[in-house]
C-alpha cells in the first residue's frame, strides 16, 4: 500500500503536530507533582524568606558594635533575650545589646547582623566577642528568594525536584496539572507468545514489544495499558474501536498479514482517517497513523527496533506534547568514528555509542536486532538529503537518555 | 564543630563509598522491571528469532527461480501452501514453487527467500513475478539477535525499554533485580509549617525540603518516605533510631539550634558514629554523614540549595550503588561566558544554565535561593585546586538531567 508514496519524516512529524491534542487539567497534592506538568501560573502568596532570617547560629547585634573586636581585643556585650528556630523576640536590641539567634529565625528589631557562636564565649548575661562583622552579615534578607505577588513559574513548566521546593515556598500545597494520557498499546500478531523458558511451539515468536512499548510510553509520562488482538480485520478493528473510545491514545504494534492487506490501516480507514502510511525512515518505513473516535492511532511495525524507532519519531513528541510539555530533539555534534553510508530521500536513525566527542554506529542494524539497541546510547540523525558521512565529519546525535520524560 | 577540620569532598566521597550497602535482591514479573537493575546474568533460553522468520508479506521460494524475471519479462510460479503469521507449513518448496507467507512466519524447507506480494499477481494457484530475489533476501535468519545459551546482559544492567525486550525474547517472564532501597526522610526544624495560601504565624517558614528531598530519593531509584521531628536532641534521636531500625538509609534535613548544639549529628554521635561533619564545598559545607545500627544516616542541610547539592555530591551516588548501578558524574566541557572565581581548598557546584557549546552560571547563588536551582539545568564543579576561571575558559559542566536515574 505504502510503497508507491512515502511521506517525509519532515511531513509525518507535521501531519501529527497538526492533530496534537491536549489532556484536560487536574488539581493534585504538591506531594504528588514531581515530573507533572504546570497547567497554571505560580504567582507567590509569601515573600520567601518571610522575614529577615539568621543564616548561622549566633548572636543578633548592631554590626558597629562589634567594629574593633578581635581575639587580642574582645568586646563586650549583653544577652538581652534568647529566639530559637520556629521562636521570635519582641525585644528591640539595643547600643551593646545581643540577642541568641537560632539558624533560621528572625532577626530581631534593631539588630543588623549575626556574629557565629563560633567568635563568643557567654557568661550568664555577659556575652565576649572576639570579632567583628559588617552590617547585613549572616542575615538572609526577607523575600530574596522570592517576592510576594511575583509570577514565579510559568504554565506549561515541567517540575522538577526544585520546582516542587519553589512552589511549596510560594505557598501552594495543592498544584492544578496537566492529566497524564491514557495509552492504550495493542498488540497483534498470531505468532505472539508470552516468555517462557520451556520449548516454544513451532512458528511462535515471544512478544517483546507489549514490554518495550509500554516502557516507552512510560517514558514519555503517560500511562499505559496492553491488549492483546489476533490478525484479523474483525480483532483488531473491534480492539481500536473499543481503545479509542475509552483512551486518549492508541498504539498498534505489528499484525500485517498477507492475506489481510495491512490490517491495522484498513482497520484505521474503516473506522476513521489514515494520516499517512510509509515514512521515507530507517528504521521504520511502515510507520502508519490515523485518527479514529478524534483519537490519535499510531501504528508502529511489529520488528521491535522499528517500533522503537517509531515511537522515537512520532509518538513520543505527541505524549510530551499532550500533557503540555515541549518536545524536540536535543542534537549534539559528534564525530563519525566510521563512514556511514545513506540514502538521498531517507532519514536515516543510525543506532550508535556516543561518547562526549565521539560516535561509533553499532554494525548490526536489522530492524530485529533488539541487540542493536541494547548496545547503543544514542541516535545519529542522518536528514533525507545528505548521503551520508565519512570518518571524522561531524554528526548530529542524540542521545536516548535526551528522550526520557 | 566542624569549623575546625573540613573534609575534602573527595575523602567524604570516599568515606561513604567505604561504607556502602547493597540492597537484597527479588524476583519480580518483567512486565514491573523497567528501570530495575539486574541482579543475574541473562542467558538466554531460546535462539531469537527461533527460525529463519520472513521479514516481508510475499512469496517464500528458491531465488534461483526468479533470476531473470521483470516487468517485462515476467515468469510463472505454482502456489502450493499458504503461511500466516504463527503458523507454518510442511511442505517443502520445489522448482517453481511458491508459497504465500506472512511477516514473522518461519520459511518453509527448500525456500531460500521472500518475494514481496508488491512484485507479484495471482490467480488461483498460479503466480506471476516481475521481480528477481537474491538468495536470503527478505529472511531474516534464526538467532540472528540472540544465540541460546549465550550471556545476553551482565549483573548490574541497568534495565531501560530496549533491555525488556531483549531479557523478553531470551524467554524471561520474570526477573532478579535489586531491591529498592526504603528511606526516612527527617525533616527537623521546629519554624516548618505546611505551604499555605494564608498569612504564616511570625517566624514560621513553609516546609520545602520535604518535597525536593522526596522527589530526588525517587530520582535515584529509591522509596522515600517523611517523618517530621522538632529541634529537641530527644525527638531527633527517637525519630532517627526508630528510622535506622526500619529503614536501609536515612537522610535528616536541617535541625541546627544554637541552644543545643548541632543536633542530628550530636544524635549519630550518641547512638553510633559520625563519619565526617563539614566538607570544604559550596553550598553544601554543614553536610554530616554518619553510621547508626550499620544504616547510613545522612545529615543535610536546612538551607534547600545546600541541601539539593549535598544530595547530589553524596547521597545519590550511594542510593544508585546501593542497588548495584554504578554512579559517576557524566562531565562535559563547556566554554564559561562569565568569569568565575573560586577558592583554593573548596570544591564549588556552581548553578548554571548550559548549553551544546556555553556555560553561564546563575548570579544569585545564596544557599536559600531555590529559584537559582530552577533556572539552572547543570553544575560547573570547580575543583579545590583550581582558583576559579576566565571568561571563554573550558570548564567542568554536569547536567541535572545526567544525574536522574
Amino acid at each position: 500500500m505504502f510503497l508507491s508514496k512515502l511521506e517525509s519524516l519532515k511531513n509525518a512529524i507535521k501531519l501529527v503536530g497538526d492533530n496534537q491534542k491536549f489532556t484536560e487539567t487536574e488539581e493534585i497534592p504538591l506531594a504528588e507533582a514531581h515530573k507533572r506538568v504546570l497547567a497554571e501560573e505560580i504567582i507567590a502568596f509569601h515573600d520567601s524568606p518571610p522575614f529577615d532570617k539568621s543564616a548561622m547560629d549566633g548572636f543578633a547585634l548592631i554590626a558597629e558594635n562589634t567594629f574593633g573586636a578581635s581575639q587580642s581585643v574582645p568586646k563586650e556585650l549583653k544577652v538581652v533575650d534568647a529566639i530559637g528556630a520556629g521562636d521570635f523576640s519582641d525585644k528591640t536590641v539595643g547600643e551593646n545589646e545581643a540577642v541568641v539567634i537560632a539558624t533560621g529565625a528572625p532577626i530581631p528589631d534593631g539588630a543588623n547582623a549575626v556574629l557565629m557562636k563560633e567568635y563568643t564565649t557567654v557568661d550568664g548575661d555577659d556575652l565576649t566577642i572576639y570579632s567583628q562583622v559588617t552590617p547585613g552579615e549572616n542575615i538572609t534578607p526577607k523575600s530574596e528568594d522570592i517576592k510576594k505577588g511575583e509570577k514565579i513559574l510559568d504554565k506549561n513548566t515541567f517540575i522538577r525536584y526544585q520546582e516542587l521546593g519553589l512552589i511549596a515556598s510560594a505557598g501552594y500545597n495543592t498544584v492544578r496539572v496537566f492529566k497524564k494520557p491514557r495509552v492504550k498499546i495493542i498488540i497483534t500478531g498470531n505468532e505472539l507468545v508470552e516468555p517462557t523458558k520451556e520449548e516454544m511451539d513451532k512458528a511462535k515468536i515471544i512478544n517483546s514489544n507489549q514490554f518495550t512499548t509500554k516502557a516507552m510510553v512510560e517514558d514519555s509520562g503517560a500511562i499505559a495499558e496492553i491488549a492483546h488482538a489476533g490478525d484479523s480485520f474483525d480483532e483488531v478493528r473491534e480492539a481500536v474501536l473499543e481503545a479509542s473510545k475509552e483512551y486518549d491514545v492508541v498504539i498498534t504494534t505489528g499484525g500485517t498479514a498477507l492475506s489481510k492487506g495491512d490490517v491495522v490501516l484498513d482497520v484505521i480507514q474503516d473506522l476513521g482517517e489514515v494520516l499517512f502510511h510509509g515514512v521515507a525512515v530507517r528504521p521504520g518505513k511502515p510507520a502508519g497513523v490515523g485518527i479514529v473516535n478524534d483519537k490519535m492511532i499510531f501504528a508502529l511495525s511489529g520488528q521491535p527496533v522499528a517500533s522503537m524507532g517509531q515511537f522515537d519519531m512520532f509518538v513520543r513528541k505527541y505524549l510530551f506534547e499532550m500533557q503540555g510539555r515541549f518536545f524536540d530533539f536535543n542534537i549534539q555534534k559528534r564525530s563519525a568514528m566510521l563512514k556511514i553510508p545513506s540514502q538521498l530521500g531517507r532519514t536515516d536513525f543510525i543506532r550508535c555509542v556516543s561518547d562526549s566527542e565521539n560516535a561509533k554506529h553499532v554494525l548490526n542494524r536489522g530492524s530485529g536486532i533488539i541487540r542493536s539497541m541494547v548496545e547503543a546510547n544514542s541516535y545519529i540523525i542522518i536528514d533525507e538529503n545528505n548521503e551520508g558521512y565519512q570518518k571524522d565529519d561531524m554528526v548530529d546525535v542524540v542521545f536516548f537518555d535526551s528522550l526520557l520524560w
